[in-house]
């Protein structure tokens, strides 16, 4: 049983959940709690720890998916005090494992919807984890495909994003791209509408006929869109708003979005 | 100038930041930040508190609506040591101030409305600020009346609900009920209709001709509505979800529901 924060492996771990560049050196993340680990393909799982508590407790809960995937993907245990420092929660559930990142390309997932239907949310600057991981849940509910990251949206791996997601970080590609302009040009080439969310929208989202190949795009929660990649939609898009509302939270905004494009 | 923590009031801001019993006895909340203070009603404003930095700074801004009122309202100025102490966000503003509750009486609103349309968002034990205060930002977007909320749900003026209703929170009327089953009972003798968002909905949100007296009523994040206000409903309700989803967002849900009943 691993009892001390000097040890190399919970140095490591720590170090996975606060630093995006450890993230991308040892192309891994940390996934926390039980429905994080039970719905973690297995193939990517690198390592699992367990607290002394929660291996108490687990041999008590009825439903032993958790056990027996513990059993076959093996563990380290870790007693209670140093797992609450390794734990980004408040009151941690006692399991956190380390996870392969994917490496996706735009090139293949294009390749792959060519003549299909295909639905991108693409994002420039979105800075809250908590936004940006529910956009991906909620991609996933819409039966979105592809999320295209400008590089100063906040990293998908922090902890935060990925307990957001509920487990959609696991089945939603996320593709960071260090020039979003050049991509969303990519889309229109494939003959991907973008419609972008914006607050001079020329036309209210409800009232657009939506096509199969379709992508979203939403900026920063404080400041929008900027000009170029607003420049790159083939339609700026408007939620109606009343009252002295300014904006939507972005999440909202994208959910709204999502849900609407997919409208039956 | 205030330049300690130790001085009364600001260990009274301190404890109306962190305490919603003292927030309740002094009838008060803490709205933090330029936008919040601009937005907030004149004559519900209490005590002003200015850091030492942001009034260097704003005699400089361009846009001189907070001066302005500052000089309307009057202030103190305080260390920005001390105001870092008293703020709730990572790079404060430097401008804090205190309000005035707004009793609300259910029987009024209902009144006031009597015959024309009324909508309302109710939700029972919803525990995240984050989602509290994004569903009441996006009940003023969505022209909603009134939020119900059972006890069991995060004290709207919890600092991190108010700041993330954006200044909704002043417009939408919020009323906590120790008897959410005896309300709802009230609202149905109205001749409102109550749609519950339901995992076990019977219909999807968007094939309902919602009429313009309608309540939506959420539940809590983990657990979705009790078995008890869940009878209470008129019709349970469900979103659409693909992939592995099990649910989505609670503030993500609400406002797909409220904007759906919307639809134009």
């Amino acid at each position: 049983m691993i009892t001390s924060t000097s040890n190399n492996k919970i140095k490591n771990i720590i170090k996975l959940c606060t630093n995006s560049k450890a993230r991308r050196e040892q192309n891994a993340f940390v996934a926390e709690g039980v429905k994080m680990f039970i719905e973690a393909p297995s193939a990517r799982i690198r390592e699992v720890y367990v607290s002394e508590g929660y291996l108490d407790k687990i041999t008590g809960i009825t439903d032993k998916s958790c056990l027996n995937k513990l059993e076959n993907t093996g563990y380290e245990t870790v007693s209670d005090q140093v797992f609450a420092k390794i734990s980004d929660t408040v009151t941690p559930q006692g399991i956190l494992c380390v996870i392969d990142r994917q490496a996706q390309d735009i090139g293949q997932i294009l390749k792959d919807h060519k003549g299909r239907d295909i639905r991108i949310l693409a994002v420039e600057n979105v800075r809250d984890p908590g936004n940006l991981g529910t956009m991906i849940r909620t991609m996933e509910a819409a039966g979105y495909d592809l999320m295209l990251a400008s590089e100063g949206t906040v990293d998908v791996y922090n902890p935060k994003v990925i307990r957001s997601t509920m487990g959609s970080v696991y089945r939603i590609p996320v593709i960071y791209t260090d020039d979003l302009l050049r991509d969303l040009g990519l889309l229109k080439k494939e003959d991907i509408s973008i419609y972008a969310a914006h607050l001079k929208g020329e036309e209210y989202y409800d009232c657009i006929a939506y096509g199969g190949r379709t992508a979203v795009l939403v900026g920063n929660e404080a400041n929008g869109l900027s000009e170029e990649a607003a420049a790159m939609a083939d339609k700026l898009v408007k939620i109606p708003m009343q009252g002295q509302v300014e904006s939507l939270n972005a999440a909202v905004a994208a959910a709204l979005f999502l849900y609407m494009t997919r409208r039956r």
